[in-house]
């Protein structure tokens, strides 16, 4: 069995690991650490854990996880997250940060838009930007990963064949992205206060949102073209699921199965993105609980417009998910152990 | 007081008019019809409007709805609501018709897009389009009016004064929008069975929807600019509101001030049209309940784009509180009557 | 025009008052005071009340509140209330105090679920329970209020006929109630965190909750009668809404008309009871956002228990509609004043 | 691998049964029928399934069923079912019927409340009761197991010890259920249409319900002692859960400990059967997704009454999971298999 530390294992990305591993069928979790809950069994703080999981959460201890196990999960606020990553990474663990402090090479951007100092600057280099579909050659090779962003798993996945086949006339992207509120974290807030959320939908950080760059530059990277997104998030009262409407600007005369082509060529044997046909969309119902990337299109040829629609469960595919993935890519294991599943369609 | 009937009284709209006019000072609702509830008091088939409405509902006959109301709310699907609109017409009433029927001067838009043949070509001049912000003294001179499509109103109002204004350097602008599910009425259908539209979200539409033409043909006439709008909307697990999210093409060097000037000159003194400062945005739980249309935006320079949000409430400004705006102004009377008050905001 | 201050008004229920004050005929807010948003415009903080109330917030100044109102709705949690409150009064104003501070005339009660000392015992003498349908006689002597509990409104409407008139053959009586989270305050914490609420269903204060001595109290003051309820509360995954279901024992032979009598003999003139038809049982949709408490039952001759069910919504007959309806009481206005609607349905 | 039939594939316990058996270490489905979407791909039905399970939806032939699979699932409404499961029975097949049509021993019982004639009353001797917690021996032993009722499952869990031994001191108990809406099927509806769910609670069936019956029939052949129950269910606006709150005449002087003691006895080595901790009660998000019933309790000594509290997922314990637990017992096969997992938990 893989011994697996979860690095603040009461967020709900944290959680959402602990769900995925109990039925992995090689991985196994032996340290939970938190700081809020330390001391108290983690079942005793999610009752429905009882029977499943009842590891007693513990501070954090960079020595004591590296003993234990050798795959780490941090799940910790960005920021906070770069100094454990970083020692844990020291000791020679496979790392998979799921902030985003380790998904830019210029550690520039990263603190333009993050706002905080860079700490490590030379570990960037080593970290793979953990989306297998781009990157499955670098994250097989490093024990550092940067997990990405859900809403730029999101926007990436449905923009990538199209950016590296041309498809795209002009630029900006408009990546019209809606997710529900565990997106936001777990933290209590007045905007994330029940009756506050509850029966209403709002735009936020419109203004400008860290995915934004994240997404341009893991592109450029992956394809050797730059682009430009105009991303903007809303929020949806619901508890998960992203989906994004981008608009593409194309040339006139393509059709629907023109851009099946193009999608098919990088995704026909992937296990976790998802085409769908002539007619169909998907919604995030359909993605619920799994790990999947399902994405379907209508071109618009009266308004030059692609329009693509891509749905993923924000905490899977967009976190918890793909950090498994990433970690059954890191290890040569079967990438799919432990995430194939129906979606919690209801 | 002025005696009102409502046609199609037990769906969404028909309920919101009576609660909208239970407290309207001047307007009084003496008959109600349905086709499917018929021989029973509407207080029993809503148990909510004891001791506030205890009419019984009737089935629909053109003459008796004439001899006890000055005017008709006719809230019927559209194809079933023209003939009885021109019935009530004919008998000299001021009808509001809530469906699509009137909403085009061209019947061969009407025609194709909802694949009905119009019977009452020649009312179509004669149908004031009832958004009293562009078309207030046709409103006032008519006695048939075609109460705007929900998303319609929330796109026009955003849109007329930056079309009228020039604001916009090229077309389409995209109009990402989205819905409770009040907008799709009240027949129950497997999409909008509980369970399905609960915890999901999903685009809709999105080869093509009939609101589409409805806010090009509207805007054209208001403005006589040809516009090109990619209208894409999508369903929230909500009761209630519209939330539009414009990207508009603009040229360099526009200032959040420079948007607001476009907008004040045009809504300044509208009373259901609130601009919002800059940094804020509305939200749908701002208008809830209420017969406002909020409208914020932020300049995007570096993507050259304005985007606009603007936000009513479907079942209000987006139909029933718009209807009675409408009433008001046909009858020359306060146009707030029995329309102001504060949003049902938790 | 009644001149009106609201203290604490950027809580659920100060937000209530203001929503039903504007519409109120007689009633004016002039005066809202906060302490985490002084300095702050009411419709800076909350977007939706634009052109509705523009009032600053300010901080809490007796004299100052005195000086311009002559009504005070005291709107803060219990502990904090009572000061307030007593400094009002004794400024000659006339005080609904929304909190538990003086609902009680045992100050023991109080101290023993409330964990406080009270500080002005003498007072509790001088407050009248607010619960117009009990209490008319003693609200318009006073000028002190106490509001009464939300889940106590629902429960003691439904009860004190029934206690009254003997019907209950023994005790306890179970009150099983089930609360939307408003009920709950604005204040955010885990429990009440969107994603943790929301899809799921719990019972709390299962050993005891506060509003369990208050029932008792005030039923064994308005009937002279003991009694003895079991009173379990539950949160509901929704914004607003009481409903009660009771357990009530009765002897064999009770058939619904005969309650009906009892009930009828004590609400048939009462403006916000509504007592529903046999076969009929309200929802909490039919009173949302209405000040009515609205009651259904069966007599399950079976199992020798009366089932009554109520619905009130918290924010209004629970909270701040009642308070209105205890202004118009103690002002000797027309107690329906601005009180009159109908529900929020959808 | 055992191979699975599902007739009535694209209800809510049939698109369970698939999402749990989709992970089951030893089952495979290999055939699903539909009436109303036969010749249609379920992955095309619901694209959710894609790559999961790409079976063509096939009208029900009792030949072709036996042919190929080895247990069937039922999932049809009551009347509806018992035709069918009769059938496969006689083919030889081993079936769980997941409608009420063989749940009860007493035909008559059946007949009165579920007003349909029982055409196979020789059957329903030779159908099990499948709650495995209380019938285990009987399922091992048939061919036909009649899966209870999702209410009646959360119910006769937490009562059954109690009765067993002795606790109740009178009854009957009153039962105060709260169900999700999945509860009530995919079939369309006004009542279950999203916009009057939402933000509504309502109880239902307070003259009587079948599960009521039910649950007395059940715990009088599990114990040899008459019960009486007051089962009163109420609808919550979400989609899945069952939280019954349990109100039982005790006599004084029980502690918490005594009434675990109780429940210790029978469930201690119950796989799927979890008690809480003093001071813990559990929600239904505890056990959402999971074959979990989760029990917890409040000794009321003040009110003579033990309140205990239970929570399902009426799709999983409640349905669909409990179904799957019947087939592994059935089969001899490990109790457990396919049915472990953490609760879905936001």
């Amino acid at each position: 069995m893989v011994k697996v530390a979860i690095v603040g294992a009461t967020g709900y990305t944290g959680l959402e690991l602990i769900r995925i591993l109990v039925n992995h069928p090689v991985a196994e979790v032996v340290m939970v650490t938190s700081e809020s809950y330390k001391g108290q069994k983690i079942s005793h703080v999610f009752p429905g854990l009882k029977g499943l999981c009842e590891l007693e959460l513990v501070d954090f201890d960079a020595d004591k996880v590296a003993d234990c196990a050798e795959v780490a999960f941090v799940c910790l606020p960005h920021g906070a997250s770069m100094e454990k990553s970083q020692k844990l990474y020291a000791r020679g663990m496979r790392v998979v940060d799921l902030s985003g402090d380790f998904r830019f090479k210029n550690a520039e951007t990263y603190e333009k838009w993050y706002k905080i100092e860079h700490l490590f600057k030379n570990l960037l280099k080593e970290a793979a930007f953990g989306l297998p579909e781009l990157f499955r050659d670098e994250i097989v090779r490093t024990r550092l990963v940067a997990n990405p962003g859900c809403y730029a798993t999101s926007v990436i996945l449905a923009l990538y064949p199209l950016v590296s086949e041309g498809i795209i006339s002009s630029y900006p992207v408009v990546a019209d992205c809606k997710s529900g509120v565990t997106g936001a974290g777990r933290k209590p807030s007045q905007r994330l206060h029940y009756p506050e959320c509850n029966e209403s939908f709002m735009a936020y950080s419109v203004s400008g949102h860290r995915h934004n760059p994240e997404m341009e530059e893991v592109l450029l990277r992956a394809t050797g073209i730059e682009t430009q997104i105009l991303f903007i998030p809303h929020l949806i009262p619901m508890n998960r699921g992203i989906l994004s409407t981008l608009y593409v600007n194309i040339d006139s005369g393509l059709r629907w199965e023109d851009i099946y082509e193009v999608y098919a060529k990088y995704y026909e044997n992937e296990p976790f993105v998802r085409l769908y046909s002539e007619g169909e969309l998907p919604t995030t119902k359909d993605v619920r609980g799994t790990n999947y990337c399902d994405i379907g299109w209508v071109v618009r040829e009266d308004r030059k417009k692609l329009v693509v629609v891509s749905a993923i469960d924000n905490l899977v595919k967009g976190a918890s998910g793909q950090a498994v993935q990433n970690m059954n890519v890191m290890l040569e294991m079967d990438e799919t152990a432990g995430l194939i599943g129906a979606p919690f369609w209801v």
